[in-house]
This record gives structure tokens, sequence and C-alpha cells, in this order.
């Protein structure tokens, strides 16, 4: 399983490629795409587009997970930043990519387990999950790959990682966690 | 000549492609892609992109005119606007189409003559500039037309149709008009 995260601002949108191989993270590409704000609009979403095509074409993800949008009371802000997602959005459409969204409280409780927790924390907590001897710079990166790795623990593949987690929540928990785990109920 | 004017909308998108060809204007194309309310927003960001790139593959449009985003207070339609615009722009520049976006006040001045027309004498004008019999529906369809035919008047090929009055704003226009016009001057 091989999940892209992407962190956009109409800036810096920050991206990072997990492959996820027999219980095995390993991060295949991260970077920041840093867009010139003296370049009209147009160009910078059209530059999203084809650094994050690029990245599709020579690391074939197979899903592409987003953060919803933090939205401030900018109308302004909220439209640009809008268009750099309907951008990412169209691309996993015309890709044929699964995506999914999540919430900026979802993946900093998925990676440290706090809905409130720091950039920092999240940070130190993916450059530590996923083996990395430094953390990669900016937030922007550190954030992709926590959307990914967010994915890989919350998505339709989470019962790789989860999966006692899995049968204690939701509604028919007990009777899943017996299904998975036969030998850890006393009958 | 030939520009594609689309008219963004998280719901409808209107569309027209309009030929000027010897200063005669003709409509090869006008339409609204609606988007069920019901359908992820992904779905329908991927369903317009690929709707506006069959009408581009169809009649290989030069341009692309876009109206410029009309903020309400709300944020989140001012983020699922962007959303939409942003595919909008990403397919522009994808196809390697030259964008130009007017504001609202712009087209209608362009069509009208008056910058707080409502909606049915856009219209009107529309349909009437363009020699059609009945004007297309719904209102998403002649703004787009508006939207292309602003444009071709305001573009850069506006000196095909008002010459005069190019000649007349501008920092230099007397020595432009003069040189465009020697036979209007008495010297």
């Amino acid at each position: 399983m091989v999940v892209l995260g992407i962190d956009p601002g109409s800036l810096n949108t920050g991206y990072g490629v997990i492959q996820e191989s027999s219980g095995v993270l390993s991060v295949l590409v991260c970077g920041v795409i840093r867009l010139h704000p003296r370049r009209s609009h147009a160009e910078r979403i059209g530059e999203i587009y084809r650094e994050l095509a690029k990245v599709i074409t020579d690391f074939q993800p197979e899903r592409i997970a987003l953060e919803t949008a933090f939205l401030s009371r900018n109308v302004q802000s909220a439209l640009k930043l809008g268009q750099v997602r309907g951008a990412v959005i169209a691309l996993a459409m015309n890709q044929h990519l699964t995506l999914h969204e999540y919430a900026p409280r979802e993946v900093k409780s998925a990676i440290t387990g706090r809905g409130a927790a720091s950039k920092e924390q999240v940070a130190f907590m993916v450059t530590r999950m996923l083996g990395l001897t430094v953390a990669p710079k900016p937030f922007d990166v550190t954030d992709a790959l926590g959307i990914a790795l967010c994915d890989l623990l919350r998505g339709e593949s989470r019962n790789a990682y989860l999966p006692v987690q899995k049968a204690r929540c939701g509604k028919s928990s007990w009777s899943q966690f017996v299904a998975a785990s036969p030998d850890k109920v006393v009958r």
C-alpha cells in the first residue's frame, strides 16, 4: 500500500509518499512545493498540479490523503486555499486514485494521541514512526507525512495496525474482536 | 479566435464557446454542467474537469475566460467555489490555454454598458449580440457566453472591435489614435 499525503497551501504545499509493506513503513519521497508569491495564482495552481502529477507518475501511490481545510474567517484566504485544493482533487480524480480527507484533529490524534498536539510534536512522532534520523523540514513536509500516516492507520488498511483498537470501537466491536482474536477470548 | 467562457459554481457551471471570424461571432457550443448535490465534492470537481476537458478537445478554444469570484461572507462557500475554480484553472494550465479573469461588473459593463445590469439584461444582450433566436437557459449559460464575449471585446483581440474606444483611453491614447486613424485627424 502506497499513500501520498498532501498538506495543501496557497504558498507552500507539503507532500510525502509512504509505503507500507508487511507492516514496515518507509518514506519513498517527501518535499514541499514552494510557490513564488509574485507568480499569478493560475501559474501557481498549474505548477502544483504538474509537480504532484510527477510524484504520482514516479511513485505510483494508490491513495491520496488530504487534510480538510482549516477555515479562518477570511473569505479571500478560503478562496485561495480552495483553488489549490481543487487542483489537487481534480488530479486525484483524473488519476483515478482514492481520495480521503482527514480533519487536522484526526491526524494529530492518530499520530500523537492528542488532537491538540503542536506541529513540533507531530514532527517528532512522524520522524520516530517512520524511522527517520532527522525530522524533514519545514513542518509542511512532516504534516503531509502525518496525513499519509493517518490514512494508513485510520483508512481501509487500519486492520494491519490497530486490530484491537478497531475491535474496541464501533457498533459490533466485541463480536468483531472475538472473530479476529479467538485465542484471546476465554469462553 | 475561439474563446471558452466559464461561469464556475459549486452546483451549476455554465460554459460557452464563441468563435470570432472576420468580425462575425458565432456560438460553437454552450451548456451547463449540473452537479448532483448528493455526490461528494471530489466527484463533482472531477466531473467538471472531465466535462470541460471534453469541450476543449471538441472545440479547441485558444483562450479561457473566467469570472472572478463573487465573495460572500461565508468562508465555507468561498472554499467550495475556490475548489471548482482550482479545477478549471488547473485544466487551463494543463492545456496551455491563456486564462483571463474578469470581474462581474466588467463583464456586465462590456455587454450592456452598465456594471450593475441584471442577469436578464445580460441574457438579452448576449442573445442579441450572438444573433441567437432565443436566450439559452439557465442564466449560468448566458453568463458564461457573456464572459467569453467580454474577453473578445476587452481582451487582446479588442482592437478588432473597439479601435476608437481603445484609442480614447490609456496613457498615449491620442498618439495611438493618430497613428491608427490618420484619415480622421485634421492637421
